[in-house]
């Protein structure tokens, strides 16, 4: 398995296409090569020079004296693959492609892209690019790249590793780190991924000794399981992962197709992955920075509650105000731990957010009793401070960071960022001491819920995904609603029971057993069954015959090519709260689960939640209460709570069944699953073979 | 009327309680009055020395040769109204209250302060505070406040000025927009509002020469209808007004027996509020100094067309997926218009976001060839840039700049933010040169559509509210359904019509003439009739005995002391979607109209949607259309769509009547009204009297 340091540790790196000129793509990474102090062998190649930027320069890869490890290409497309040619020969463990012209070109380059990944592959060529603006790596002071950015901001190497698909997104993104005092071990970029992705980028990252927090900027995923077990990697390895993705947006959508010409797979299945497998979806770039410096200090929280300690009511509301979108808990303190700094500080508000007021200025010997408080009595999992634009006089603000490290000396370790103005520099010196610091509360707010989520991913020990199921599925060309609810009974699920009949008199018949009943068509080809007036309910005996007939006629009126099998008759189901649950094979994650509330709510207001299946019973919950509507399955309106541990029984029985059939049907759901106080039910289920459609 | 010169423009100040230390609480004012330059009469009152800090300084109020226009007050609480009193008896415009110890410190403060207000409101005096930091006015170099932010970051005066009833989120925001390089004109805390609150120093800035952009930061309105009045002048003077309020997770319980006062909290109708009136709710500080930049140039879009040029396709898609997350539209390009810049610049992807790719750094001399295209032919609004660390090299910066600026001369304006990292200084080249600009791709596109909602806000003519209806209400203690429902009909709203009957051979007679018949118990003291089983739908004749029976006996039991009338019979209504309205009287802002779907929806879901009433059928149109369900209005699931018009046309009417009730009414609610393809009917109401009881 390729190592990061098998890409960005080199022993040497030929540069095909050097350029004297230091600012041309060719140029700039010998530049910075030589004046960063690289210490491999160089070797530029270029045909028309006998020296390049004071370096002697080689015709061709085939001259160099040694073969190199590393084979950087700045030249033309159609010269690429014979460069990449060279290359193998030498056996090079690398090759990184600056030229466009390849997939993101049209026909012609994506041929190009194509036979280049073939001759890597063949020739056990790791290769970053083609359209790639290169890597940096702040350890070995290895920069095969041809971004200015290290200009802007030069730092010293850490633990905070960025791998973007864009190179424009990964040079913002580092210089916005930089700037932010952030240290950076790696920057690695990848371009059209004709070899190595996104993916296996961070798989790397989460192998790599000297990184520490991996962000992650990804416009299209290529292998899904590879990313999953990077991710899982990470987890085990207590490696923070925070991802962009772009593309959440219809027209960002669009806009990626027309971008790198690389499916986009859905958004909505995206975040089920992340957040199933620990990482963190960030939004925003300044997201990612803010998280990083977060976790510098790499103490996870175990648990959400959140103690706030404050010199301004107005800054405590805010941080409780926004501690409550992310779900973390602004909990009070106890009443006697509140008369305890009542006494200590008779100024301050105890509750929480404790309000000390600016009035701890004047004397901040107080201040470690409160914190000890608030972590001993106040039992609160993570802190945040507030102090306003105090801290910018440097007397405060260094007596201040004192303090406050003292209060936290000889404790197990307590994530505490603070929330101030001061210069970059006293920034820094907060931050070395241990303590993320944020101008803005909400920035502050939303780092420390990400590092409880951290906390909480870290310490799930890792669930073994419970089995697939397998179904034995009828050797029948089609799956109509009756086969479906079948199998599905067969593996254990509660389906409602029909009756198939075929005359009006059977349909008399078969309604006087079960008045008031429920009449249905029964076609595997007619998905949709009310939308063609294939569906009828509360039939009385006397309106059997009719409904039959009605019924047949509407759906050899509305679906003229479908099969029909005649008409299901059932007794109708006792009232209860509707569910859907679908299971949809994701071409780059596999099998998807899907839970969300009957009808309009999952149709009009979306409000499902999806899980890479199989999933636990304790997922299932995870999933149930994660619906906006969930109140419903928890008996409101005085109606009564549904049997939840039976709910998510049958989910995670679903998703095992679906898991197991994911080869055979593209999507399988049940719609409606019944609810009720005692039990569910599945009146209703489709199959979907992989053409789309239920006939095979 | 107040005006801010009146306060903040004074011929002299008197300092009580002036201090020799200019670090302290009394002697920093003095310190920066004398520093900065102030030019006015400067007067320290202080019993114990003749000098302080080298000015002369005088025994008493009473004492100086000519009463000053500005008394600040840095006395012990007890002290305070004494130097009020002084400061009245000498004709002071305005007192200033540093001191704490009032309404914050328990019933003696708060009588102390009750005082004060007194006094102030007497003499004629304009009071800020008591426990206020103060205020800072930097085109007159006044600064009657001892916050050491000035020291932080000096800057320049200018067009934003901040109004903030915490002082340590105001110093905090002023910190923050010195640092962004931001210029403010005025920075006024308002502490415990005794006299000026944060509404009033609206007012006043609408009305201020000097300020072009209001940033206000409230934790409590204490009065609505000024606030109000102070939104729709900043509107009329196209002035921003970018209000952060916390408390929005506190949700103030209302004694309210109706679902309106428990659906729509304090922190929904204040978020109505601002909407309505167009100014813009941010959720953090940093959000307010975005949008501030943002309204630098003073250009607000007319529409939404965002054309988004940039070097990197990633950060196109991201800010497309922002974009569309706050109602942006980025259309595609007309084609030809695509040819056109394809035909200019071979390597760029023209749809929209415009990806002219690093390559144009190369040659910058087609890009204003490209702009003028997305402006003439794009016909977008507004348009973004993203340049990633290009503009971090000095001379690219600067030919970038150059090269926007000659790309939009001699053209109407055109907000066009841009996105890069480089160093203040070069940010502060771009601003000046009129291009608000910035780090993350989301804030540009969140300030965007903050400049956007003011365009709308600002051309918008303003709209005459509706009247208020006056219905005659019966002379009656309670009113129940019956009543309300013909209260509305009254009115004009369309109800539907009930038989009350009390017998159960009455019940038999009333069904049959409606068969099925939905049976409700009629009593006005009952609410929620489905929750004590007062509710029977599709009873047939021979049902009809039993189940008014049944209604009588459930509403006794469960409703033992509630008046019963009897039981309302009314043919079933045919199937439409449901819909809730809800008056709500706002004990700060007024009458309030709720509109949502109907039960489970506006209940679960919470999907409803506030205004201040009277609503014209426009503002009703976008109620509708602000829902997350509305889809099921518009004909979801393949059914017919419901009569919009009719709807909006109600939702007014309804709104009318409500304003016209308010006075006797806290809460009025139809629930539901059924929206059908032809019309929309109102199946049941209640009216809630003041004390949060039907009954009176």
């Amino acid at each position: 398995m390729t190592h990061i340091d098998d890409i960005l540790n080199p022993a040497s790196i030929a540069i095909v296409g050097a350029s004297d000129n230091p600012t041309r793509i060719g140029g700039r990474p010998l530049a910075m090569l030589l004046s960063g102090g690289f210490e491999g062998e160089i070797y530029p190649v270029n045909p028309t020079r006998s020296t390049v930027q004071g370096v002697k320069a080689w015709p061709s890869l085939a001259d160099l004296p040694k073969p190199p490890d590393f084979v950087l290409v700045a030249v033309p497309a159609p010269m690429v693959n014979g460069v990449l040619r060279q290359a193998v020969l030498g056996k090079a463990r690398t090759a990184l492609v600056f030229s466009s012209g390849f997939a993101e070109d049209g026909d012609e380059g994506a041929a190009r892209q194509a036979e280049m990944a073939k001759i890597a592959a063949e020739g056990g060529l790791r290769l970053l690019g083609p359209n790639c603006i290169g890597c940096f790596n702040l350890h070995n002071k290895f920069y095969p790249s041809f971004s200015a950015t290290l200009d802007l901001a030069p730092v010293l190497p850490g633990a905070t590793s960025i791998i973007s698909q864009s190179g424009a997104i990964g040079t913002h993104l580092y210089g916005m780190a930089a700037k932010r005092g952030i240290k950076i071990g790696r920057l690695i970029t990848t371009g059209n991924e004709a070899d190595i992705h996104v993916g296996e980028v961070v798989h790397m990252l989460a192998r790599d000794d000297k990184t520490e927090v991996i962000l992650a900027y990804a416009e299209a995923i290529r292998d899904g399981a590879m990313l999953i077990e990077a991710l899982d990697l990470a987890r085990a390895n207590r490696k923070p992962v925070i991802v962009v993705k772009s593309g959440r947006s219809a027209i960002g959508a669009q806009a990626i197709a027309s971008h790198t010409a690389s499916l986009a797979g859905e958004d909505e299945t995206f975040d089920a992955v992340l957040a199933h497998h620990g990482a963190w979806r960030a939004d925003s770039l300044e997201e990612m920075v803010d998280l990083a410096a977060a976790a510098r200090p790499k103490i996870y929280p175990a648990g959400k509650r959140l103690g706030i300690i404050t010199i301004s009511g107005g800054a405590g509301i805010m941080m409780t105000d926004c501690a409550e979108t992310y779900g973390l808990d602004v909990a009070e303190m106890p009443k006697a731990a509140q008369s305890q700094i009542k006494s200590a500080m008779p100024f301050a508000s105890p509750r929480n957010p404790i309000d000390v007021s600016a009035q701890i200025m004047n004397d901040l010997s107080t201040l470690p009793e409160a914190v000890a408080t608030m972590l001993d009595a106040g039992r609160y999992d993570v802190l945040a401070g507030f102090w306003a634009t105090a801290p910018s006089n440097p007397t405060i603000g260094t007596k201040l960071r004192d303090t406050l490290t003292s209060a936290l000396a000889s404790r197990p370790p307590v994530l505490f960022p603070q929330v101030f103005m001061t210069d970059q520099d006293a920034r820094n010196d907060y931050e070395c001491a241990g303590f993320p610091t944020y101008y803005d509360t909400n920035h502050a707010v939303r780092a420390i819920a990400a590092m409880c989520h951290f906390g909480n991913a870290f310490s799930r020990p890792p669930v073994p995904k419970p089995l697939p199921i397998s179904v034995r599925i009828p050797h029948r060309s089609a799956i109509g609603e009756r086969d479906a609810k079948e199998i599905l009974a067969a593996a254990g699920l509660p389906v409602s029971l029909d009756v198939l009949i075929n005359t009006p008199a059977d349909a008399t018949a078969a309604v006087r057993a079960n008045a008031p009943a429920a009449m249905k068509i029964a076609s595997p080809d007619i998905l949709h069954k009310s939308d063609i007036g294939g569906v009828a309910l509360s039939i009385l005996e006397n309106e059997a015959a009719g409904t039959f007939e009605r019924i047949m006629k509407s759906a050899a009126l509305h679906a003229p090519d479908a099969q029909l099998d005649g008409v299901l008759v059932s007794p109708m189901a006792r009232d209860g709260v509707d569910l859907i649950l679908g299971g949809r094979n994701d071409p780059i994650f596999g099998p998807m689960i899907l839970v969300g509330l009957g009808g309009i709510f999952a149709e009009v207001l979306k409000d499902t939640v999806l899980r890479p299946a199989p999933v636990d019973p304790a997922t299932a919950h995870d999933m149930i209460n994660s619906l906006r509507g969930c109140d419903l399955l928890r008996g409101a309106r005085g109606s009564q709570p549904v049997d939840l541990d039976s709910l998510a029984d049958s989910i995670s029985l679903f998703s095992r069944i679906f898991a197991g059939l994911c080869d055979q049907f593209s999507s399988v759901e049940i719609n409606p699953l019944r609810a009720f106080p005692d039990g569910c039910i599945a009146l209703d289920a489709a199959f979907v073979r992989h053409d789309g459609i239920t006939r095979q």
